[in-house]
């Protein structure tokens, strides 16, 4: 096991669009990639690499996290760092390609394509049972007959629709048949298909602000007008968005938690809202991305499960209880609109791949998807709650911690008069992600404030760790 | 091993949509997929079922055939037939559960989901190297990491990438670099990601008449006008398309093998389209999707092979040279184009699995890819051979078969008056593929024709006795 001293790292580049943590994690990343680095080979230490570099401890610790959260290093206590020695290079040659695009997405960027501390949209990485998905994908691709080889039903695979119409029963309260679920590539994929099947160009829809600001871009690329209904407490205000759009084709809400201010819409507003929908024929889209993720009591059932007149849409992804690298999610449409989008469907779809949907058909069959749900529910409000204290211990003196019900992330409320844009940007800078929750206002103003997504932060430890590097920026 | 006796099949509905080779086969799928018959039974022979459903023996045979081709039963000769002894059933039955949108499309489909004798579209589906396919799933599901659990990166894995520019470089004699290429989950996806980044709403498109139905149906959705252009030998007469159109902003066309006349675009015309593209700063988009299947010599080189002033773009798919069901296809842009088409699939894709994307890139760098082609060119060319006289030697009297260097269906011309409609729709009934040339074109016009994929009939047997059932219904 030679080690790889630290005079052999390739000299950084301090004029390069990467940050220096970037820098240091891609010359690993190549040298593990080329061979150069071999699975066992000692790598220097953080304080080694320090030194020799004259950078701060951080930037190395950074890179050394990110190598380690995505597996090809570990940490061997006294006997250093080393190669991940289970690493087969053959296989990982994917991951391990320098990816230049990587580098470009400085900006805001609401599909994040790398791993940073917080980072946004991303369930536990650590914690996905990786060896029982690898069992089901190893089956499921010697099981593979002709006829999977064939384009995929274009609505979505039947066992993939009935297992989904099961546990949807089951979890969430909704009582649909698998011909109303529609598996969807992700969630823009969703969107289109409702707006080609329900809506027009011209068409108001109601969309909550703060909201999830891509939805807003795709609704405009359908040159579907958004209108920004105010929230408060008690989610989406309802009366608000009758004065200002009542004639609106759709509304467009987060009943879970709302995205991203966490708050469940309430009863009263969920009843006006079907009212609403059901008086002027108009449609109501129920974005369900989290809501299995609630910590205090259990999940709330869906906004769904009251539509008695057919006038709800219910849209869930498998990005957040599995993970987005899979890109499938669903629809569920009313009984009466099923033809009207198995038309669309037809038209704009070929189908989404045969083998990713039958390893997530026997994920959920054989009971693995609940126990993930379940185990994460647990863990995930260990680790909001942790999180939330090392993060509070270091910065209280500057910030607040929303206290909500569920959801992936917290909301870091800046006191006094700092930016959260100014900051979530030096953040960035310095290899930690987050966003500003101005940027996902309409105009871009209201209360400042971080949204940090702790799912992948294992101690309240790292968060105070993580804690220290955000203070330097205050 | 029981057997299952022919009376105790339920009965068939003759008032049904789908025709009675379709009943009788999802009766046995079903019974299969509920348990009620296991690997090893025995089931009825096709004459003793003939007998006790008192129907033609054609009909009993073309689902038993078809529920061979799909792997649910197996011939073992004096032993009878029986269902398939190494049939897993847990996984399976995402194939076997019942598909009751099948049976609406009986009318005509250009992306048909079931497999069906000619089905146009399909790759030999019994020739695929499954288990070499099997190998690489298993081992790619072990190898994943928490880095290809996240969104893949939306252009495209670079490892598939770099895999995809290689193999054109070697096959095609197109020289691109990795990040000219944008995989995509498909034919639309490609066409909508140069609709959105080089065409406007209102723009004009050369288009081969006949031609591949769905593409104009694709452009009519972005509300880009499809100008048709006629073929003649040499492919699309660029002459007359400039008379039509001279300032349309591209030209579709399938430079390979015409799709669906399946003759070459002449070297003359090729230049004479890039001539044009470089005078008016107009796009080629050449669609490759089968160039590789060409029996009489080698492969042509692409059009994009000539390409000097960066006008061409060209789109590939692993659907015919792997199989439609992974959903991948992908597309080279001129290297100026690069940046446009990183904005554009940046706003509109979230990116194809990773899985699928990684099973390919190995498939191709481990030189399975290579081998299959290889494998296919010849088997093809067998296939095809035996098809055109097994069918000649029977309707030798009323169709004749056109010649042509290359592609995955023949040409039957009809001799007469014989409407290629009303023979394409006869053959449906009885469970035979077909689809009408005058379909494929413009004004529903012009010589009468039947496209019949032959990569799927195994011998000129067997296309003899389809050719026995296609002349009763002349």
């Amino acid at each position: 096991m030679p080690a790889v001293k630290p005079e052999n790292i390739p000299p950084l580049d301090p004029t390069a669009a990467a940050p220096f943590y970037r820098q240091i994690y891609d010359r690993f990343r190549d040298a593990i990639a080329s061979g150069m680095l071999k699975p066992g080979d000692r790598i220097p230490s953080a304080r080694a690499l320090t030194k020799e570099l004259g950078l701060a401890r951080g930037t190395i610790e950074t890179a050394y996290s990110l190598l380690a959260a995505e597996g090809y290093i570990q940490a061997h206590g006294q006997a250093g760092t080393v190669v991940s020695p289970n690493l087969t290079p053959r296989m990982s040659i994917a991951s391990l390609t320098p990816q230049p695009e990587l580098l470009r997405k400085d900006a805001v960027s609401f599909r994040p394509d790398s791993i940073l501390p917080f980072q946004m949209g991303l369930p536990a990485l650590d914690a996905f049972p990786r060896k029982i998905w690898a069992r089901l994908g190893a089956r499921c691709a010697r099981a593979m007959q002709p006829s999977d080889m064939i384009h995929p039903p274009v609505y979505g695979l039947p066992s993939l629709r009935t297992e989904i119409a099961r546990y949807l029963q089951v979890s969430r309260g909704i009582n649909c048949s698998p011909s109303q679920v529609f598996v969807t590539s992700g969630y823009r994929q969703t969107m289109e298909w409702i707006g080609h099947a329900l809506l027009k160009a011209g068409d108001r829809v109601w969309l909550e602000d703060p909201g999830y600001p891509p939805t807003r871009e795709i609704f405009e690329y359908m040159h579907i007008e958004g209108v920004s209904v105010p929230v408060d407490g008690e989610g989406m205000v309802v009366s608000d968005a009758v004065k200002l759009a009542p004639r609106a084709r759709a509304a467009l809400v987060t009943p879970a938690h709302q995205s991203p201010l966490c708050m469940s819409l309430s009863l009263t507003r969920r009843l006006a809202l079907l009212d609403w929908a059901a008086r002027n024929k108009a449609w109501i889209i129920e974005d369900d991305y989290d809501g299995e993720y609630r910590y205090v009591s259990r999940p709330l059932p869906a906004l769904k499960s009251l539509d008695r007149d057919g006038r709800a849409l219910y849209a869930g992804t498998f990005s957040k209880v599995l993970f987005p690298g899979m890109r499938l999610a669903y629809l569920v449409v009313p009984e009466a609109q099923v033809e009207r989008f198995e038309r669309v469907t037809e038209s704009l779809s070929a189908g989404s791949p045969g083998l990713t949907q039958t390893i997530v058909a026997a994920f959920i069959a054989e009971g693995h998807f609940a126990r993930h749900i379940q185990r994460m529910r647990k863990l995930y409000a260990e680790r909001r709650a942790a999180t939330a204290a090392g993060l509070e211990s270091v910065l209280g003196k500057y910030v607040r911690t929303d206290s909500q019900p569920g959801g992936m992330h917290l909301i870091l409320r800046l006191r006094g008069n700092r930016s959260d844009r100014r900051l979530a940007a030096s953040m960035r800078e310095q290899g930690l992600y987050a966003e500003a929750l101005t940027n996902w206002t309409t105009r871009g103003d209201g209360a400042s404030a971080l949204l940090l997504n702790f799912t992948n932060i294992d101690s309240r430890h790292t968060a105070e760790n993580f804690g220290r590097r955000i203070l330097r920026l205050m």
